[in-house]
């Protein structure tokens, strides 16, 4: 079977591409010239294409599913539905918890958005630490692969990198799951990385269902103190060179990277110096500027994340009010992703230049049209809630700027 | 009786500089200085000293008071408790419905804070624009003033500024309530500014109860088309220039600017060129880097304030979420406020590297220790809200990355 990316560098263009040029606006040729250089991917699931890269809206990923601490499917369930009400991009299901194969077919059935899975978390649940092998966690891989997920996440954290670690002296450590887990088994098992020791196999895997590969952030920093380190110099540098395989084999490939806690004047050069090496799209795991959010931290997330954004990365992970502090109920997954809209949004404004939603907002606002403010609103019901029973905005009543200056 | 400025130009060290440079960590000499020379500022209340200005913490302003469409004594109350309780630095008591004398009266009781006020929102309510005078507008100036108040908004847009104003192509005009009272003060009566005419009475008033004065941003940009423009220039050039009058005058002042709707990339550079061109504290509303945000408005302003504190602003008016939409409830005031002192705290942490807040968490959730986690977050009931029942964070339960590379 061809893939995306073979069909761009035979100058093919395909119904994804034209979906996706159309939608964000753009020239399909270009399109289809960014997918076979790699800097633009789509993931692909039934009739629905998300495009993420160069010149596209920045998109937003939603983090659910159980864990092993909190199993409940309706709640998991209710997230999914939430991600797509309120215009999530894609979501990833992070189940570790509970039966997980019948999860993520409950939560493929209830949602059209591309899915994305981390193997190394059901294999780890499935087979334990000590009596997991290399064999058991592509097993896991390939059988996702199956299950009709659009993009897959691998840690590639190699031996020589885990010492490059453990010499630094971090706060937190290493904070990112699937690298963990991933370290763990090297650690436990004397070996190297499954996932670079079999990278071949995994690119197979990902062209035979044309699903996007996805290089997890292993070195990613878990508090303001731990940034910037050797250790994430030297993931993303493997990272870069893992992706130009992937692409050389006609597999679609975005990176993990700037995100975790990271001050905020670090944020836009972190993203534009890897902007710089590598054009593979650049997806980010928040970032939080500051380590006292606890209970906020979808809008630490925001402050972060709007930065990287307008430096130039192209897919959000969001970050939940819950962050920190344990699995997210279904209304912290709908805060901490409005709260990425809006992040995204303020990058696509900055590095596209792209206001047209805001001055529709404005232009209803000159007109004191409360109707059709609420009806653009991210969120209807609570902007409404906000107006009260008054039939007029109550927060300057009489004295309002704009009826005051209407008469002159 | 002699103002701070006074004293500073002196060379004589008060309780309030030796107050705010132990609570600040300076050197109470160097404190000293920088109000004599106007980067600096101290609002005064009974034991109460808020320093604001070069070097110091960003602080954050609350506002307050009923409005004409809505009035809730008992609200506006526990607003202004809500504000002291979750750290805000200063309130502002904009009533205009109601018993306002009154109002503030309860207000100023309840509150240890210093409470700015707008003297032409009383004047308006109580006299009517038409009938208002110069005089009415001057007595409740000094009536304010009197009440105990720590600082004084006054809008000094010329007819000359006017004149420019009309020229531009805004969407949204003027957003500023007591700029377009004050505006349609002068188109109404055809006279000039009532505050630039009797600037050096208003110094006096100001100097007798040695109160600050702010000078206010009438012409602040309502959606992200409006700004920038040459009224905001004027505006800032004239602003500059009464600043320096007051000073000379041993009047402390601040000055409001780059607030309103900015573009996230504009809002530095915006902020660097007022830092550069004037010594005064900078009191920035917002900013919002985008109008697509009803409902979530103070997450639009964070990102906007964080930005704006990062680049120099000193003093944050915070929004809330009830933004554009009507007058907040108590709990949409505790959300802006959390917002802003996470915005102002990102600010600090790039301007003045403090990192100490961010670091004390970093120890906790490297020990696992959630309880401390709770006590020192800024809402620690929110905080365990979300850590529900469990004994243990759910997030990831035992696949917890910390706990994990324990092992290794």
């Amino acid at each position: 079977m061809k893939t995306l990316v073979d069909s761009a560098r035979e100058g093919r263009l395909t119904r994804a591409m034209k979906t996706v040029a159309a939608e964000e606006g753009i020239d399909p040729d270009e399109l289809l010239r960014r997918i076979a250089g790699g800097s633009v991917v789509i993931m692909q699931r039934g009739n629905r294409y998300t495009g993420m890269g160069t010149g596209l809206r920045t998109k937003i990923n939603v983090n659910l599913g159980t864990s092993s601490g909190k199993v409940s499917v309706s709640d998991e369930l209710r997230k999914a539905e939430i991600a797509e009400k309120f215009g999530a991009d894609t979501i990833s299901d992070l189940s570790m918890g509970g039966d997980i194969n019948a999860i993520r077919r409950e939560i493929l059935a209830c949602t059209t958005l591309p899915v994305t899975t981390v193997p190394v978390y059901q294999a780890v649940v499935e087979c334990g630490l000590d009596s997991m092998t290399t064999e058991d966690i592509l097993a896991t891989l390939k059988r996702q692969a199956g299950q009709g997920i659009s993009s897959v996440v691998v840690h590639c954290v190699t031996r020589k990198m885990l010492g490059v670690f453990r010499q630094k002296k971090r706060v937190l450590g290493m904070v990112s799951k699937g690298g963990s887990i991933t370290s763990a088994f090297m650690l436990t098992h004397d070996c190297e990385n499954p996932f670079v020791e079999h990278f071949d196999e995994i690119l197979s895997i990902c062209r035979k269902h044309d699903i996007v590969l996805s290089l997890g952030n292993t070195a990613r920093s878990g508090c303001i103190h731990d940034h910037p380190d050797a250790f994430q110099q030297a993931e993303l540098r493997q990272n870069c060179a893992l992706a130009h395989r992937a692409l050389a084999a006609g597999v679609q490939v975005i990176i993990e990277g700037a995100g975790g806690h990271i001050r905020k004047d670090r944020i836009a050069p972190m993203v534009r110096s890897y902007k710089k090496r590598s054009p593979f799209p650049l997806f980010v795991a928040g970032p939080l500027p500051t380590d006292i959010a606890a209970g906020y931290d979808h809008i630490a997330g925001a402050i972060g994340a709007s930065t990287a954004s307008a430096a130039g990365a192209d897919y959000l992970c969001y970050i939940t009010p819950a962050e920190h502090l344990g699995l997210p109920d279904p209304e912290a997954v709908k805060e901490g992703l409005i709260a990425f809209r809006i992040a995204a949004h303020v990058g696509d404004s900055v590095k596209q230049g792209r206001e047209k939603e805001d001055e529709d907002v404005a232009v209803h606002r000159a007109a004191l049209d409360r109707e059709a403010q609420i009806r653009c609103a991210m969120d209807p019901e609570r902007a409404r809630q906000f107006c009260g029973e008054e039939t007029e905005c109550t927060m300057c009543g009489k004295f309002c700027a704009i009826k005051i200056m209407r008469e002159f």
